[in-house]
C-alpha cells in the first residue's frame, strides 16, 4: 500500500464514517466535505477536511482541488460542479451517473431504456390536481406520488389511496417536481450491493430488506422464504442495472419481488447503502472496502464478497425519547454475536439513523433468535404490541435431524435413539410418512427438507422398507436407514431394502432395530462440521469405554461365576 | 449507550489505535497521551488528546484531570504518578499491577509467590561479570540475561550461550538492572488473552505464537499440534496468573509449552497484546471491545469471546527497504480472506510493527494455504531461502474424505466411487489399512483422523469385514462401510459385519460393491454443511434424472422391441 492518493467524499454521514473506517485500516487519506464534526470527520484527524456543504459549488471545488479521486456518500450533490471539476480530478462514479440517479424519474426512464424492468411511471411536470386524477384513472388507486429529487427514507413519497387523497397529496408535495408510479404489489423487497470496477461488475449476496414507515428497519441475508434461484436472478438484474451506468464504486439496487416472483428495480443508490451494512461482519470484504478498492483500481477477489455467515442488520433509529436509541445499544451489549455501530450523531430526532446492529450466526434462524429480543425492544418503544408469538416455540432450537418412520409401530424401536439425541442435545423432529400410504406427503417432506434447518434424515421402516430410499431419491441430504424387524424374515428384508439401493441414491444403513446407532450416526455426521457436537460425542464414547472397563475390572475381581450370579443368570 | 465517561490512554501506538477503533463504534471518547499525530490519534478527532509523553508525570496528571478512567496500552509508564492520581480517577488495571509487571523480575517473583510456574531466575542487582559466571555454573549454559525493565520485542534480552559470551552480554546490557533466567527448552509458545472484569476472569482461546528475531511474527488459533486439553490447561494457567493481580481490563499471558507438555508463564502484558489481534475478525468481541467493556463495567457475554473461525495473524514489520511492508499489504489485497490493518506509522525502521494481516477460514489448514504466500513474501524479503517445499503438494487441497480398504484387492471395486468423488471435486485420500494384518496402523490412523482435515471415512472390506467397525470405534467421525463381495456368501458376510455393529459405534453401510453410493453418501454428509457441495450433488442428480427420462422417451418412441434390439439383447 504505497497508496498516497487522496480521496474526497461529498457528505460526512454514517456512510462516509464507515468508508473512513475501512480507509483508516489501509492508511488512505479521506477528505470529507460536510459540516464540522460531522459523523465521518470524528474518526479521521487530519487537516484535509472541508467544513461546508456538499451542495455548494465552491465547497466542492475546494475539496476537489486537493484530492485525486472524488466520490460521494449521498447523491443529492451539485453534479454541475462535479462535471466542471471532472477535467482535473477523477470523479467516481461519473457525474453523469449521479445526475441521472439523483432524479428518480430520470433514473427510471434511463433504466427502462436499458431494458431493466421498473414500475410504470408518469411525469407530472406542470400538471396540477387534474393531472393526478388522470393518473388515478390510468393506474387506478392506490398509486405512488413521488418527488423526482431530494427523496429518501420515505420523505418525498406519498401513497395516493383514493381520489380524495389527491388534494392532500398536492398539499404535502406540491412544491416539488413530481411523478406518479404504478403501485407495486410486492411480496417482499430485495436489495443487492453491486461493485463496478475497471474490469467489470461484481455483486454481494442478495438481501431481504424490511421497511417500516418507509425507512429501512431490518435486512436479512440470505432473504427469508426466497429460493436460491430468485436470489441469483436478483443479483443478475442488479448487475444489468448497474452495467448501464458509467463509473466505478459500489451501488445499492433495491428491488420489488412481486407475488408472481418477477422482479422490478425500485431504486438505485450510487454509493454504499444501508442494505450493505451487514457486509462489515458477514463478508470478508465490506461494501466500504469494496468501494475504496473499486475507485482506486485495487484488487477485489470475487470470493471476498461471499457470505461468511448469515446475518441480520437492525437499524437503530432515534425514537420517542432522546435516549431510546441508547437503550437499544445498551441491550445489544448483552448479545454475544451482536456488533454495535453507533454513528456519533448529535441529537436523536425520531427516525434519524443513529446506528445499527449486526448479528451473524451459523444459521439465519440462530441469528433471528439472537436478534428477536432487540426487535421486540424497538417495537415496544414504538408502543407496538408484540405479535401473538408462542414464546416456548420461538425458544425451541430448530431441528437438525428429522426422524421419519413408516408407521407409528416403529416408534418403540426408535425410542432409545431419540433419547440419545436428546441426551446429546441434538434438536430433532419426528414425523410419520409412509412411502406406500402417504407417498405424496413423503415426497413433499423430502423435497423441502434441504431448504430447512435439517441436515440429516433418519428413516425407520420394516418389511419392504422403501421409506429411506425414496426419501434419498428426493433430497440431497444424507439419509440414514434404520431397518426395523417386522413380522417376517427377522428384519433382513428391511436391511436389504435399504442397503441395496441402486447407484445414485445411497442410504446409510445401520443394524436391524439399532436406533441408537442410527442416532449416533446422525450425531457423527453433524459432528463432521460442528466441533461442539463432536466433543459431546467423544465424552459420551469415553463414558461407554469407562463403563466397559469398569465391568472388566469387576469381572477380574470377582471371577466369572460370581459375576454370572450377580447378573442373575 | 448513554455512556459519557471519558477514557484516558497512556500511549498512542497501534494498540491504542485499535482500542479507539472499538471505542468509536460505541461513541466512547478516548483521550490519548502521546506524541502529536501518533497512530491512535489519527482516527480520533477531538480536542481531548494530550500531546506529550506517557513517561512524564505532569502529562499523566493533565490526562487524568479530564478523564473518568485511565488505562494503558504500554506498561512502561510512570506508575508513581498513576498512584498519585488514583485518588481522583479510576486507574485500570491498578497502578500496583502495572508497577509489578513493568519490572520483569518483580513480575516473576510475584507469580512464583502466587503459585504460578515460571522459569527459575536469579537477581543480578549489583553483581558484575563474576555474578554472571556464577549463574552459568548454577543454571548451566545457555541461560537468558534479561533487563528487568523497558524490555520488549527482544530488546533487553541476551542469550548467554557459553562462558565466553559473558563479557559481551555485560557490554550489551551492562547499564541496565539485570536478572538471569534458566533456559526454557520449549516445544512452542502459547498465549492467552485474559479479561478481568468486576465479576471475574474470562479468557479468549489459546493461541500459538511464533517469534522470529525475538519479535512476534505469527499467531495461530487454535495452536498447531497442540491437544485441546493443553489448550485448556493454558487458559486455566492464564486465568490463575491474572487472578493474582488487581484491576480490570485485558491481559496478555505468554507461556512456554515445554517438551514434557508442562507450561511455564513467560511474561504478562497488562493491556491488549499482539497475540490478541486475531480476535478482531475471529471472535464476536475483540480484545479491544473486551478491554473497553471490562474497564467500563459493561456486559461481556462469555460466548462473545469464542472462536468463530480459525485464524492466522501475520505481523507486517518494517523491512530491508522503506517500502518492504507496503509490498506485503499490497500482496494481501489479492487474498479474499485477508483483513489488512495498517497502523499509520511514519518511517518503517526494520522490525518496527507497521501493521498486521489476519486470515480467517473454516479450517486452520485453509487459512494456512491462504497465508503461506504472504509468509513466503516476508521470508523472501529477509533473504531467507524458502524451505524445501513441494509446490504441487502445497497446492493440493487437503482431503475431506479418507478412503481405506482392507486389501488392494478392494481397489477395483472402489474405482467408480473414487472417480465420482473426483468428478464432484471432493478432495480425498486412499489408504490400505487392514484390521487384521495392520491393526496398529488402523488404530493410529483412526485415532488421528478427527484432528486432520478429514470429515468422513469410507471403509471397504470383504469377508469378516472388521475394518469400518474398528475404525468407528476409534474415531468420532462418521464412517461409511462398503461391503465387498469376497469369495463366499456373495458379500452378505461383509454386509452383516458392517451393519450389525453393537450399539455405540455405527457404520453407515451401503449396498454390496456399490462404491458409487459410498462416495455419494460421503458427498451428502459433506453437503449437510457445505452448500457448494450440495449444489454440485444436486446438479449431478439432475443429470441422472434427465438421462433416465431421456431413455424413457426413447422407449416410448421406438417401442420395447426396437429398444431391446438397440441394446443388443
Amino acid at each position: 500500500m504505497a497508496d498516497k492518493r487522496k480521496i474526497g467524499v461529498l457528505g460526512g454521514g454514517q456512510l462516509g464514517r464507515m468508508l473512513i473506517e475501512a480507509a483508516n485500516r489501509l492508511n488512505i487519506q479521506v477528505n470529507v466535505l460536510d459540516a464540522a464534526a460531522s459523523s465521518a470527520k470524528q474518526i479521521s484527524a487530519h487537516d484535509g477536511h472541508i467544513d461546508g456543504s456538499f451542495k455548494d459549488a465552491a465547497d466542492v471545488k475546494r475539496l476537489a482541488k486537493d484530492c485525486d479521486i472524488v466520490t460521494v456518500e449521498i447523491e443529492h450533490v451539485d453534479t454541475h460542479m462535479l462535471e466542471e471539476v471532472a477535467g482535473e480530478v477523477q470523479v467516481e462514479p461519473s457525474w453523469k451517473t449521479l445526475r441521472i440517479i439523483k432524479d428518480k424519474f430520470a433514473q427510471k426512464e434511463y433504466l427502462k431504456e436499458h431494458g431493466v424492468p421498473v414500475a410504470d411511471s408518469i411525469d407530472l411536470d406542470g400538471k396540477g390536481v387534474e393531472g393526478l386524477k388522470e393518473v388515478g384513472k390510468q393506474f387506478a388507486y392506490p398509486f405512488m406520488l413521488k418527488s423526482k429529487t431530494e427523496a429518501y427514507d420515505g420523505r418525498g413519497n406519498f401513497a395516493v389511496k383514493c381520489v380524495d387523497d389527491v388534494s392532500k397529496a398536492k398539499e404535502v408535495l406540491g412544491d416539488r417536481p413530481l411523478y406518479a408510479e404504478r403501485w407495486a404489489d410486492f411480496r417482499l423487497e430485495l436489495a443487492v450491493m453491486v461493485v463496478k470496477t475497471k474490469d467489470g461488475v461484481l455483486t454481494f449476496p442478495t438481501v431481504e430488506t424490511v421497511h417500516e414507515d418507509s425507512v429501512c428497519k431490518l435486512t436479512y441475508t440470505p432473504p427469508r422464504n426466497v429460493s436460491k434461484a430468485i436470489g441469483e436472478k436478483a443479483q443478475e438484474l442488479a448487475k444489468k442495472a448497474i452495467g448501464a451506468f458509467e463509473g466505478k464504486g459500489v451501488f445499492g439496487v433495491e428491488m420489488f419481488l412481486l407475488k408472481d416472483d418477477t422482479l422490478l428495480v425500485n431504486e438505485i443508490a450510487p454509493r454504499p447503502h444501508n442494505s450493505g451494512h451487514y457486509t462489515i461482519e458477514a463478508c470478508p470484504l465490506s461494501q466500504y472496502d469494496a468501494h475504496l478498492r473499486a475507485i482506486l483500481d485495487l484488487p477485489i477477489p470475487q470470493s471476498g464478497l461471499r457470505l461468511r455467515e448469515p446475518a441480520i442488520m437492525l437499524n437503530i433509529l432515534g425514537g420517542q425519547t432522546p435516549d431510546s436509541h441508547e437503550k437499544i445499544a445498551q441491550a445489544a451489549l448483552e448479545h454475544p454475536n451482536a456488533s454495535i455501530h453507533l454513528y456519533g450523531k448529535g441529537e436523536a430526532r425520531p427516525g434519524r439513523k443513529m446506528g445499527h446492529i449486526t448479528v451473524t450466526a451459523p444459521t439465519l434462524a440462530a441469528a433471528e433468535r439472537e436478534m428477536q429480543p432487540l426487535i421486540d425492544l424497538v417495537d415496544s418503544q414504538k408502543g407496538k404490541p408484540l405479535g401473538p408469538r408462542d414464546d416456548t416455540e420461538s425458544q425451541k432450537p430448530e431441528p437438525l435431524v428429522a426422524v421419519i418412520m413408516g408407521s407409528d409401530s416403529d416408534l418403540p424401536v426408535l425410542r432409545p435413539g431419540l433419547a440419545l439425541l436428546e441426551h446429546l442435545a441434538i434438536p430433532f423432529t419426528v414425523r410419520i410418512t409412509s412411502a406406500h400410504r402417504t407417498p405424496d406427503w413423503l415426497r413433499t417432506f423430502s423435497k423441502a427438507a434441504a431448504s430447512t434447518s435439517v441436515k440429516v434424515i433418519i428413516g425407520a421402516a420394516g418389511g419392504a422398507a422403501h421409506l429411506p430410499g425414496m426419501c434419498a431419491s428426493w433430497t440431497t441430504l444424507p439419509v440414514i436407514g434404520l431397518p426395523v424387524k417386522a413380522t417376517h424374515l427377522d428384519g433382513v428384508d428391511s436391511l436389504y431394502s435399504m442397503t441395496q439401493m441402486p447407484r445414485g441414491e445411497p442410504v446409510a444403513t445401520v443394524g436391524i432395530n439399532n436406533s441408537v446407532n442410527a442416532a449416533l450416526l446422525a450425531v457423527r455426521i453433524l459432528g463432521a462440521e460442528d466441533l461442539g457436537v463432536r466433543e459431546r460425542l467423544r465424552v459420551w464414547m469415553e463414558g461407554n469405554e469407562t463403563e466397559v472397563l469398569g465391568k472388566d475390572g469387576k469381572l477380574a475381581e470377582v471371577g466369572w461365576e460370581a459375576y454370572l450370579k450377580a447378573m442373575g443368570k
